[in-house]
This record gives structure tokens, C-alpha cells and sequence, in this order.
């Protein structure tokens, strides 16, 4: 099969398309006909060997795709064939507290990963999609949508006519909207041009913040809360953002902040102290289990969410769909589909 | 001012339309013109000394009401003159736990309620009503409003995506559907008429049953979540329905059950004991916290949602009320207004 | 090797010592060398065909037992040669939410179990026991103490201070009794003679009940408690005690009943309706996951605990063993060793 | 009565000790001798001007005290003449979730404090003390046991087994070793002397680590948790010990905060950006409400705890307290006794 490998590491390093042998399903395990995969920045980030888990050179590329079960090993019980399915962005986190040794082992990091034509996966680190999901949109799911997911969801879990206060039009944004939509919260996305609000109040969104024109975002999500500041944040901004969305929310709020977010630091970064000014739970959280995974799919299909794509690129426009990606003017989540 | 008090008592008892002195605030107290009242089982419990706490003889009735600020005493901090307010069911459970100490001082029980013109209340006895409702519509809230809303979100809240089943069209019903569909569940509702199915897809339940002509309708929960059982059962139905209501509830899911439901056993009631045969949690609730009614009045207002209203009747018909409440035959809130 | 299974059923039924294969490690598999094993009343029932999961004929009986790795099959990471490991009572049970697909796995029941010099067990399966126990009593632990601990720490965890009643002194409620100091909560133990009061009052119950010369005893622990009841109740009695200790539960408390407790419940077997006058939550639990035992363990090794053996037989004494325990005289766990 | 009032305001600045009328209480209103005081770093705060709060010239200094009910209003129900009793930090804040309308008003910063031969409380605003303290070890309680017990029992309460890191010997630091040894956790304590490290393995800690001695006691609690990090960090040391605090913080961890640490940061402060390294949840958390104040003082009654206290000044010498304890060379509380 063809499989785009982590062969050079570096900042402009992509991975290299070469052929190579098509695995073969062990006991418990499962092969996959990869149909799409949708890239994250935690790719880049492995490219550029600044993520907190080394990579495996030779590595096949991507964490997340879907596809379609077409070989099963001996004892295999949770898939059948033909099942549609997606990897689980950590291998063995079932339920569940996340613990070292179940982190460890993620798909086109520490195992060969779904840029691909075929992806050997351990039965339990496969999910079944929601039936009314193309693959391409089924492959935005397993790193973006879950983060999102456990953001919301953790041990302050949002509750309807709470104010959840979500960054940008990212992937993981984006979600964060349309799961904050079915849970009944208020809505405060901040962007940046009048354009992607548009698509943010599409997506339910009650009041978009130009942060650009309104450089004062902290003090005007203060003000759409009466004084009292946002509930929840999902902090997809990184260290530029943080001092004023620890500003934003509330007293007894959280902010959720993805754990990968020092590897986005630059050497020489600094951080305002009043990042320590806030007074609401900080917490820091890595995609999340696959219980996650299974009950937001149930509440994907529930609902009928569908992912918002960017673009999809072919599978041998690859490294195209790295350079869109990398350029950082996508909404939503940008596609590799065969 | 004329008040319905609480001069006798008895299974065919009713309160006593009467004059008595309008009361005068003392300090942090208020003074409120009440412009609707409706009707809970708990008030029939009273009138037939069933009640869990003692009321004391010559209270006027009734636990919920909404209406006017129109007097304040000393040191009143938390309302202004004009201000739209209903009283809290619990006049002293402000947030947390509830203790026995917290639950005796009720409106309508052992201070004077709301079937009068005014009603004296404790400033932090009070909330504010959401500004898109009416009197009438304000005065369902306090009890079976704050019941529904605590049966969904106490230590197992509902999570998008799970089942909820509720039971008939009693008020405490018809607002834990609204509210889990606000939450993002899927719906399950009892009921008896094709009538009343209807009201219940109207307001969002996403599948109805008609234990009339379902009778093993715990089976039939059972096989619309593919086995797993409900999730969450919001169990207003009492003894009768128990038993199958544990049977339609999965593995590690909560059925919320109201304290006073023993209230409503006739002695010689029988429990079968397949009660016992369920696997989840049966957890008490007894209404809810002022901080609880304060958070729902916000996803109240945030979604406009309304409570179904079956009737209004006058205030000077307020023991036609009382007799329309008894039949049982009511869907929805029986209200007495002005 | 040689080894009891499961080949008769029936309430006289007792497993059957033969000879069989000794098994090999697969992939991911681990040979262990049963040292000690536990009985547990689970046990009874599946021989009686009383147990929820049905078992399959010829299995080798027995959850509960420790020993040491000999063999590892391909690809084992979790444990060593050498190490000394009990088996978990879900094998697929890892951490999180309980589910039917997770619990449906057992040893000694729909799996070769631990009356046998060797068991073989997915590397999942096994947890690394306290350095500073015997194998005898480390194998005590699967069943009964795991069940004992989530009873003790699951979404109302008992906080220093609080009240937990204990009933009997069976294995389950020694080891509750033994937990609930160390969580450092008040515990009042209920027991029938002097004798098994001394032991009780030796483990650290602050209090003892006899529940034969005190018959109100659901009084007594609400007097001792100044009215209060139990903040928890580590419900080990069965039907016959619990309209009693759902009485002696305050409010806002939590039960915990095991799920197997309507297996124990005889055709004819009347539920006194007094069950739903409890004023706190009923919650079910099944043993717990491989994490609740890892993190009990850690707990027993910084305390340096030790579970209660009433009395060990040897390997070849299977069945004394079997009708020791069913004669129900034994304080603590009933252990089979080498 | 003889009061120290908050007149004068500045680095400098300390309390005046001058005349004033004893209150008489109003309806629900107390009045307490005060017998006892200590001193938190809050009040030096307030003396300098960079409390979150404002106060309010001419109140009487002081959040913490403990005395003598001498005088009842008029529908008191809490508390009786002669019972013992102490102050709770937040005079609104009776339980559940902590909001700016229930933080705002304080003891010796909006409303007259402690410092006093009698305080004016509301009868809301006190607690019983436990039995077996004096009047000055009960005056320790109301700011740091209180916090210290909060930073235990937040939504991850320390669970027994796991690993609590308390730094230095400040009064939050030992109410924290105490508290979580009651909890069952295994404690690793910071400090700088031998002397102190002598106190802290009387108290109860597992470890002591010199932070002198071993600059990079980060990496040392990671090596005695076997690389984990510390389950729980209760950081007083501020703005310099958080970069380490955090990184000594496991994954899935919680490090308490108090929301107070800001106005400890002097102008020109800057935070070394490992803050954001660490892989747990940052808490914020401010005292904590009287429900807590009252399960704490259930469990310090359940284990006969003591408070350390450093030293104690008579009433008149409450400026040299002052300067004691600005000099923080204390070890445990400061009290102004009678």
C-alpha cells in the first residue's frame, strides 16, 4: 500500500509518500481502508519534534481518520466487517482517569497513523462513526471534536443557561459552538473578520466578538454576562489569548486549556502575570477517553451535527493540504479523503 | 386582605376563604402582591395531614406564587420595589446540601403562602421570575419546575445524547421534558391517550408510549435504547409505576424520585419487590435549592421556554381549582390567578 | 494441572476436582501460578444457577485469587515474570462507567477461574497486589474489598467526619469498616454477639449495635447520630435489614446495595413498602474496575491494612472450604492456599 | 468597648485601638465576647490596600475569632446564649457555589471584625466550635483551616492513597498536612529547617523535602511519587514556588490556588511561563463556606485535632502580633488571646 511516513523531522519536514507492505490484522486487531483523515496541529507539532511524545521515525502521518473495517483478526468482538470506523486518538484510554501509560500510544505519533490507504488499529481503539457522517466528515472527529467534548464535559460540566466563551474558527472551536449549542448554554465566540462571524452565528453562536475591533474582548464578554464573566472557556488561543480569557471568565468559571499548549510556546515566549489574576479553575486536558468518543457520537447522531470542513484534499495532494493547513486561514477542519 | 387559610383539615378538606390583616415587612423582609398561584400535590398532602412536616393550623395555602414587590423592609438587599418575583419552595435552602434544618420552613405548610392578595416573604426567600413569562406562567415554576430541574442535574446530570423517560403529564412531566430536551437528550414519555401523546410530541419528547396499550412498557424502553435501558427516569408516577420504571432504567443510571412519594402510599400499599431488581441508582430529591431555581429561570429565559398550563381559574374560584386539581385529570399546571 | 470446575449445578452443587490442560500465554496473555484464593457468595450463586451473568458449564470455579507470573505471552507489557498479581473480578473493566459489555466477562463464571494451580489471564486482567501481604491475603481482595472501596468512594465519596454504618461482619463490611477509618469517617457497625463486637471495636468501629438485644437498631444509629442517620450505609444485609437501614440513612445519604442482592432474594420473598421511606439515595454498584482496585491498593500499602481471614483450607480441602462458607459462621474472608 | 479599627491604610499601617459603643443585636442578629483572635495574611493585605475587597475606614480589623455568645436579637434559632462560637469568613456564604454578592461581605474588612472585646454577627454568620479546642485554638479556624479544607475537598477530593504536597509551615500549610492525613493521603511536606522538618513529621507528613538543600525539589516529589508527581499540591508559596509547584503536580492533578495569591504579586512581578507546563488543573478557591466550615469542624472533633499555634499576645499587645507576624518567622497561627 502507499502511506506518507515521518521519515525527517523538522520545521519545514512533511512526511514522505512511499510504498510499503499492507499489515495484517493479530489476534484483537483490525484492518482499516482509510477513506479520509483531517489534520491538527499536533501533526505539525511531531513534524517539528515539539511534541511532549517522541514520534517513531519511519511513522505513518495522521492521528485521525475513518474508514472501513475490511479484515478482523482472531477474537476480534467489538467491530464486524464492513463497519465504519474511526481510530481513537490514544490507543488505550478507554474510560475513565487519563494516566501516563495510557496517553503514550497514539496513531501517526507512536503507531503508524491513517495517512494511508490502510491502518492496522487494536480493536479497542476503534469507534463506530455516525451513520448519517460521510468519512471525511467522521475523520474531523477523533482528536478536534473530542477535545471539545471533554472541554465541556469534565467534573464542571456545562449546564443549559450557562455562558461558554469559545476562540477562533479552529477545529476544535468550531465544536466547542455546536456542543455548547446542544447542551443548552449561551453562546460568546470572538474572530476575527465580519465573514467567519458570519458562519459562527450560523452555527448558533448568540454574540461574536470581533477581537480585532474590539481588542477589549475580556471586558466586553464581561459586560454580555452582566459583570459576571463567562462559565466556561475553551482556550484554543494559546499563550497570546490566555491573560484575557482568564480575564473573561467568571468566579468558580473553568477554563479548559489542551495540555499540548507549552509544545505551541516558542523559546523566549513570556507569560503576563495576571494570567494568575483569574478566578476560575484552570484545566488542562488531552482529547479524551474513548467513552468520550462513543457518548458525543451518540449525541452527534442525536442531534444531526455535522462537521464543518474547510477543504478536502486529495490523497495525493497530502502534503498540499499540510502547507493550506499550516498557513492557518482554514475554518474548520481541512480534509486528506481518497 | 382576603386569604384562603388552613382552618381545617381532612380528606375532603379545603382552605377557608377569609380576612386577615395585610402583613407589614420587618427587617430583610418584603411585601408582595401575589398575582398568581398554582396548585402541587403537596398542597392536597397538607389538607389531608399526609404531609412529611407538620403545617400549623390557620396558615394560608399554597407553596407557589408569583408577583409584585410592593413593600421592603430594612436592610433589603436582593429585590427593588416593582420587582417580578415568585417564592422559593424551601424559604431557607439557599445552595448545597439540603439538611433537615433547611427544609422546614415552607410557604403554604408552616408560614402563610400565596392564596391571598399578599404574601409576606424573607428577601432571600425570593427569585426573579424570567422577564418573557406571565404571572400565571411564573407561578408554576417553584415546585414542580425546580423538582424536574433537580431530578436532571444533581450528581448524574443529563448529558446530551442520553435517554430521559418521563412519566405522564403532570406538571413535574411536562418540565423534565422540556428541560432534557434543553439538556440535549433524547425523550422517552409515558402516557395514557393519543391526546396527550400529541401534546408530548409538540413539546419535543422523541418517542411516546401508551402504557394503556403498552402495558409492558418497561420492555418497550427497554428496546427503543437497543437494551441499554433509560438513562435517566424522572419517576412521577409513585408506586404503581415503580416497579417497571426501575425495570426501563439501565445499568448505572438514576431514577429520581420525590421524597413525599411515600406520602402518597395508602397504608396497606404493597412494594413488589422487583423494585430492588433494578441496576441503577434510586436517589431521593425534594424539590431544590433557591441557587437551583435561580439557574433554571437563566436556561428558562435563555430558550423562552413557557410551562403548559391545563387551566386558570379566579381567585374567588380558587376551591374549583382545588376540586379540578384532585380529579386528576388536569395536563399540565392548574393556576389561580387574579 | 489440576483444577475445580464448574461441571454440576444446583443448590447442593460443588465444583469438581480433575485433571486438565495447563494453559499457554497468547499474545497479551500471562500464565500466573494460583497461590491462595477467596470465596465469595457470588460463588454460591453461580453453582445454585442464581447469578445474573449464566455461567459456562466445565469453567473453572472461583473470582478471587493471587499468585505469581511464569509464563508471558507475546506483547505483555503490564506485568513481569515473577511479579505477584491478583486477577480483577471484570476483566475488561478497566476504569470509568460500568457497562453490560464490560461486566459480562468474569473468572470463574464465563471464565476459567482461580480454583486451579494456573490461571490464565489477559495482561489486562491482573493488578500488582501490596508488597506487605501474603498471597492468602491478597487474594481476599477482588471481589469483596473492591466492592467494599467503590461503595465507600464513588459519586458521594464519604468525607472525613461523616457517619458510615456497617452491617455484619461478613467480607464486604469488615473491609468497608477497615476503608472508612482510613477515609476517616465515623463508623458504627452493626453485629449479633459480644464476640464479634470485640473484633469490630479492634478494626476501629467507633460504635458497635447488636442488632439481636437492640431490634430498633435503625434508631439507635439515628440517636447516635443526633438524629441524623448514617451519611453512608454499606448495605451487606440483604432484604431482611434494609427497610431497617434505609431508615437509619439520613438525609442526603447514599446506600450502596450490591446488584447481586435480587439474586439472593428467595422466590416469595416480600419487599416491606418502609424501603421507599428512605430519605436518601439507593445506589447500586457491582465490585468495581481495575482502577478502583489499583487505587484501594495503594491506599492498603500506605495504611499497611490487612484483611480478616477467618479461617484458610488447603487446595485439596476445596469443598470444607465451600461448606464453611455456606454455613455463614465465618468473620471475614474464607481463604484456599497452597 | 475596646476596639482596633482600620483608621489608617499603608505599607505601614497598622490597626488603632480606641473606644467605641458594644453593639446591641438587632433581629437574627448575635452578640459575642470575643475571647480569642488570629492573624491572616489577608489582614496585612488590607492594611496595605491590596485587598481584592475594599474595606471600609474605621471597621474594627480582624476575620477571625472565636468567644462567647453573650446577647441574642429577637428570632434567633441558631445559636443560644453561652454556646461557643467563631466567626465564618464570608458572612453570606452558607454553601453550595461561591459568588461575588456571597464573598463580598467580611469580618474586619466590610463589616466590623474580630480585633474587638465584642463582635455584632448575624446569627448566619457563626459556627459552633469543636468541643475540645480552647478559645484560641477555635480563633484559628474561620480563613486558613477553612482553606486548607477546601483545597481538599473541591470536586477532586483527595482521595486515601494519594499523594498531597503542602508547602511551608504557614497556618493553611499544617491544617492541610493535618487534614489530609485524616483523609488517608500520603503526605510530602516542603519546608526549610530541620527544625520545621521536625514539626511536620509530628504532624503526620510521609517526607519532608528541604527546599534549601534540594533547590529542585520538583524533580524530588516526582522521584518519591515514582515519576507521577504529587496528586494534589496545596500551594501557599506563591508567585515563587508555583513554577515548581506545578511541575511537582502529576497529570490529572489538582494544585489549589487561593484567588487572594494576586495581591500578593508586587508591580514588575513576572511568571516564568512553566507555569502553564504543568499537566493538572490550577483551582482557585477563597476560604470556603459555613457548611464547610462546619463538616471540618465534625472531622476536627471525629480526630481530637489541634491547631499548631506559633505564639500568643494579649489583648493589648495586638501591634506587636502584628509585627510578629509580618516578620513570617511563625510557624502555625498567631493569636490574640484575652
Amino acid at each position: 500500500m502507499q502511506a506518507y511516513h515521518l521519515d525527517q523531522f523538522g520545521d519545514a519536514a512533511r512526511p514522505v509518500l512511499r510504498d510499503c507492505k499492507t499489515p495484517a490484522p493479530g489476534p484483537h486487531q483490525v484492518l482499516v481502508r482509510v477513506r479520509a483523515r483531517s489534520l491538527n496541529y499536533r501533526d505539525l507539532l511531531i513534524l517539528k519534534n515539539r511534541y511532549p511524545i517522541p514520534s517513531v521515525p519511519g511513522t505513518i502521518a495522521l492521528s485521525d481518520g475513518a474508514g472501513e473495517v475490511v479484515a478482523l483478526g482472531e477474537g476480534v468482538r467489538r467491530v464486524a466487517l464492513g463497519d465504519r470506523v474511526a481510530g481513537t486518538y490514544f490507543q488505550r484510554w478507554i474510560d475513565g482517569r487519563m494516566t501516563l501509560e495510557l496517553v503514550s500510544a497514539q496513531f501517526g505519533c507512536t503507531h503508524d497513523g491513517m495517512l494511508a490507504e490502510y491502518v492496522l488499529a487494536d480493536e479497542e481503539a476503534l469507534v463506530k462513526i455516525p451513520p448519517h457522517l460521510s468519512f471525511a466528515e467522521a475523520a474531523c472527529l477523533p482528536c478536534a471534536a473530542v477535545t471539545a467534548w471533554s472541554a465541556l464535559t469534565g467534573p464542571r460540566r456545562v449546564l443549559a443557561g450557562e455562558t461558554v466563551l469559545t476562540i477562533g474558527t479552529g477545529g476544535v472551536a468550531l465544536f466547542a459552538l455546536q456542543f455548547a449549542r446542544i447542551f443548552g448554554a449561551r453562546v460568546i465566540s470572538l474572530t476575527s473578520t465580519e465573514e467567519k462571524a458570519e458562519l459562527l452565528r450560523r452555527l448558533g453562536a448568540h454574540d461574536v466578538v470581533n477581537y480585532r475591533t474590539t481588542p477589549a474582548w475580556d471586558a466586553k464578554v464581561r459586560e454580555l454576562t452582566e459583570g459576571r464573566g463567562a462559565d466556561h472557556v475553551v482556550e484554543t488561543g494559546g499563550l497570546d489569548t490566555l491573560p484575557k480569557s482568564v480575564n473573561a471568565a467568571g468566579l468558580d468559571s473553568q477554563l479548559s486549556l489542551v495540555i499540548a499548549v507549552t509544545a505551541i510556546a516558542s523559546p523566549g515566549d513570556v507569560l503576563d502575570p495576571s494570567v494568575l489574576a483569574g478566578r476560575g479553575t484552570i484545566r488542562r486536558i488531552a482529547v479524551g477517553s474513548r467513552t468520550s468518543f462513543e457518548e458525543m457520537n451518540r449525541a452527534i447522531t442525536l442531534h444531526g451535527l455535522r462537521p464543518v470542513i474547510d477543504r478536502t484534499f486529495g490523497f495525493l495532494d497530502a502534503l498540499a493540504a499540510y502547507d493550506h493547513f499550516e498557513a492557518r486561514k482554514h475554518v474548520g477542519k481541512v480534509v486528506i479523503a481518497d
